[in-house]
């Protein structure tokens, strides 16, 4: 095909989105902003990082290289308008490869109601995806790490954890649970949960990309003020328990005592620690009432720091970790 | 330092600019788009590829990474507002190393009055810079590679070649002509001359990225017309036929025969093939009076394709190299 053919072949996939007023095709594309600013974020994603080329397909590289950026979008509030993608890759991958990233892309794009409106591509010993998303507040104010209150609500659109699980059960090698594989190589943030959280006066907002304890530290620090968590509200259904006991090789994934090495207490952790779900986690006044896809898992206080049932999370991944 | 302080100290040296809202620090960056509308691009730089550790600091990449980008905001027309950066890099950089980087995308982005929003870091085995530029276009429409019209003529503003001069220097060990040297490793775009070309009326334009006779092989194609060029008005000064001579190892830079090997003819072939000046050109209108930084360098003609001196060129790195 060539290299500028499939250049062309991969443009031509590209929805450019209801924003695009110029896509690619020229030096630059020109998007639509109508209230005055632009949101916009960029994301690496990297083979042997966030990907191996042997369990994720380059469609699934798509769409997760498209997810982390729009995420971001998403997460100040932002209805996410356009990616422009740069794609460093070996020559030896065949061009085919190259149509299903492009395909896996415009899929995720697609699904946050946004196009693709640029690109680069160049050679590299392995694979590199850089993405940039742009996005319109709609006239609000951007929703930041700051603004956390204390007597705000803490609450979470979007699963907890089951990227974390999907990668233990590939490492693993366990072929059952495929939601929680597709979770962790495909995520699907809910991105109108951001807009949502904005009209519903949510006063901080963060998507999950670290690691929830570790994220909600980023709110915590940004506001000022300690973030306690309980546990019971995360334990979200038997799936993860299931696919802990699984990992563990356990058959009592539903033990009540936890004790550390246990299928819940690895449960526990995917949902405290495991990232790259890109759930959305925001901070709320108390009067607010949520939409049902808002799980409230623990509130706002005086202080700083995250705290898991009372107590700083001391385990891996926690916020410490990061500082 | 550890990652978390590189990656704090990098944004440190970031200026926001006078565009932003919101800079470096949560999940997205809030750009001013004044007239409602933004111009984006996305522009990969890779060690081996653009720039080698021998050669550049890590400055020089800085200013080149940033320019690549922001001349692609200019060609449109368009003021350039903000960068977003994605570095990966190994981590046995030292951390002084990422610094001057900053500095050099920092230096890069204030001359082109624009400043660093967002960024994104990542441990690679060699040197990769992703950055996106936006811009603003004042209400204008964007400038494009189509609308060039038989009757147009051609003018460039900036350096031709010299990016090339300068790499050839290296390559042949020529230590003399620092500023053709310099115009390799930190090319400096002139900015302004984009939105001036909009303001004068200018009817396609583009950057020269990959050489002049390609770059316009784009607008002749985009524009459905031919592009037309001479070489006499490209032989711009004796510094680069000097360079040609020191690089051929020849005394007669003067050559006015110009035998295909001779200095006069590689000084050309840099002018018409070499890429990485970022310089701008565009045609206009016949009857518009030029401000001195346009240089006319030919005419559009009803036809396809370019030619130098009335025939096609047919050396490498011409047009039909890139199709």
């Amino acid at each position: 095909m060539g290299e500028w053919g499939l250049i062309a072949a991969l443009a031509a996939r590209m929805p450019p989105g209801p924003y695009a007023r110029l896509g690619i095709g020229d030096d630059s594309a020109v998007v639509s902003a109508p209230s005055g600013s632009v949101v916009a974020a960029v994301d690496m994603l990297l083979e042997g990082r966030h990907f191996t080329l042997d369990w994720s397909s380059a469609y699934d590289i798509g769409v997760k290289a498209a997810a982390r950026s729009l995420a971001d979008i998403a997460a100040m509030g932002a209805v996410p308008t356009a990616l422009l993608v740069a794609l460093a890759a070996p020559g030896t991958l065949p061009g085919r490869w190259a149509l299903d990233l492009a395909d896996g892309l415009a899929a995720e794009a697609t699904r946050a109601g946004a196009g693709i409106v640029g690109g680069d591509t160049a050679r590299a010993d392995s694979v590199l995806l850089s993405v940039t998303a742009l996005g319109d507040l709609a006239g609000r104010p951007p929703l930041r790490r700051a603004g956390a209150r204390p007597g705000d609500v803490v609450a979470v659109a979007g699963p907890l954890g089951h990227s974390a699980a999907g990668h233990a059960l590939l490492s693993a090698g366990v072929t059952s649970f495929p939601s929680l594989v597709a979770a962790h190589l495909r995520p699907a943030p809910p991105y109108e949960a951001g807009p949502e959280a904005a009209l519903l006066g949510a006063t901080a907002m963060i998507d999950v990309s670290d690691g929830l304890v570790a994220d909600l530290g980023h709110v915590a620090a940004a506001s000022g003020v300690r973030i306690d968590i309980g546990s019971p509200p995360l334990a979200t259904g038997d799936e993860l328990a299931r696919a802990a006991a699984a990992v563990s090789g356990s058959a009592s994934p539903s033990s009540r005592t936890s004790p550390p090495g246990s299928p819940a207490s690895l449960a526990l952790r995917w949902a405290l620690t495991g990232g790259e779900d890109h759930c959305l986690v925001a901070t709320f006044p108390p009067a607010v009432v949520l939409p049902a896809r808002w799980r409230v898992i623990g509130a706002v206080t005086a202080g700083e720091g995250v705290t898991v049932d009372g107590a700083p999370y001391t385990g891996p991944g926690g916020w410490d970790h990061f500082r």
